[in-house]
């Protein structure tokens, strides 16, 4: 398998995450993929091959042993869970819906970051200061659900926790997004432990490399 | 179940073309939801129950039998498939990883095309030109990847298929989007058929009514 990758994107770093934890990892083959950082407000250069496979020109994007490109990291995680030879992050029955359910709500975090970002990097005479809250109240709202539902957490590992797990090392991370322990006292202890697992200690997020 | 609507979300329409195709329209609530104009760029006022359920705080969100919300659309439709008494519209076997490619690229179109939405109903002077030209950009990769990946609508009715088709509903009804047929004749056929069938036909999209 092939992944079109960068180490600063979040959604990019669930699927490595999860190839990592799924014993996956030594069977994906990492393109690394270089952004310009006006990609949020023009079509940049892509990368080599990007574009060819994904015409969304997206990352992550995920090319199969069968040569299909996958162009959604939702869409990735559940190939990859399908493909792994023996261990799973989505359950079966009735905790599956939940976890999707959580599941949701960290990855709308997820997306809340990136737009962020994405606002961050226009030019100051159009960027909007109302998008920047739109999307710092819709991540409060999202921390404050996660922390009533952290009794989920504590299940076996699965998606939800992954993708929880990302969420929290990424609004660390941007120097700009506030530190989200504070009324998430719960969320945090978890946290602690969770970032201690080796295939997230092994990919925090760094800036994107310079071509 | 119960869905938090309106009929000019695509996304929303994906869910509903697929409950109706699975015949399970009849056993889904729908709960109108009101968006101030502003939606894109300010913390509006949510339709009551909505950020309650589902703190992304977005449609389409779907609440199931057992009362667990689920925010993202993609989550919903395999939900409704699993739940659907014998139809379905996912594949299986080598079907099924096409399928998934060709919703993903038809999925970023949607996206595209919300995108820019929201990006033209900011004030002029916070809107970029930039954004637009990188969507338009994208939504035409989408529709050249979608043409020359025709043969792929042929087959039975899937998941992707129904996101395609709405696509190609949306860019008909804003005046602000290019026509979609020049260059992708085979697609135009196409959807000039699979638009007449009744799922597609009764969810043509409209304006948010107002509150």
């Amino acid at each position: 398998m092939k992944l079109f990758w960068t180490p600063a994107s979040p959604f990019t770093r669930k699927v490595v995450v999860t190839a990592r934890e799924l014993g996956l990892w030594e069977r994906i083959e990492v393109v690394p993929t270089v952004w310009p950082l006006d990609w949020g407000y023009a079509t940049v250069e892509f990368t080599k091959g990007l574009a060819e496979a994904n015409p969304v020109a997206r990352i992550p994007t995920l090319v199969t042993d069968d040569g299909v490109a996958l162009g959604d990291s939702t869409l990735i995680c559940q190939h990859l869970n399908e493909v792994a030879p023996s261990s799973s992050i989505i359950p079966e029955g009735e905790a599956k819906a939940h976890m999707w359910s959580l599941y949701a709500v960290a990855d709308g975090l997820l997306e809340a970051q990136i737009a962020m970002r994405a606002e961050m990097l226009r030019p100051g005479s159009i960027r909007s200061e109302g998008f920047l809250n739109k999307q710092r109240d819709r991540i409060t709202r999202c921390f404050d659900h996660i922390e009533a539902h952290s009794d989920e957490l504590d299940g076996p590992l699965d998606l939800a926790q992954i993708t929880v797990g990302i969420a929290c090392g990424y609004q660390d991370w941007r120097e700009w997004l506030d530190d989200f322990r504070p009324g998430h006292g719960r969320l945090s202890v978890w946290y602690d432990e969770f970032a201690k697992r080796p295939a997230m200690r092994d990919t925090e997020p760094k800036e994107t490399p310079a071509a």
